[in-house]
């Protein structure tokens, strides 16, 4: 079943920019751990914040690949970046109106 | 700009699937309207929460679907479904690392 992991990730002051750039970095790694989108964001009104939505071809899957060494020295890469405000929900797929 | 719209709506007692299934209902409308992804789901933890992840071609796309004669009529049909809860964020897309 296709799983969605949607957040937000709180940047530390003046950061925002670089967090987008860190999560956007080309990384053929997720895609063969499973990974089928992965959009990272921002919003004018909310400054110091970075989004993501993301969906893998299961929950299995997404949790395997927080294992994976690059995954793991990238969030590691990315922790000065953050002020450690998160938030967001998972979902299991169901369907969309755009496909039978 | 890729626009992203995620939520939760609120399901009325018993209602989460039946909300699902209308949420789900095939739409080429959406698709003329710019909307490039629209996933719906639930999750076992949250039996009366619909969850959606949706992507356009833009904002002003997004909007725009909204006054459409199908979509005000589709949201009209959902009302008895709902419990009034909502919740979510949008964002702006600025890339992927599935992606150059």
């Amino acid at each position: 079943m296709t799983y969605a992991n949607v957040g937000t990730l709180g940047a530390a002051p003046g950061k925002r920019d670089e967090l987008a750039a860190h999560l956007t970095a080309r990384s053929q790694e997720l895609a063969d751990a499973g990974c089928l989108l992965y959009e990272v964001g921002v919003h004018d009104d909310h400054p110091d914040t970075v989004y993501v939505a993301e969906l893998w071809t299961s929950a299995e899957a997404h949790q395997a690949s927080l294992r994976l060494a690059s995954v793991q020295a990238s969030i590691a890469a990315a922790r000065p970046l953050l002020s450690g405000e998160m938030g967001g929900f998972d979902f299991t797929v169901v369907g969309s109106p755009l496909r039978d």
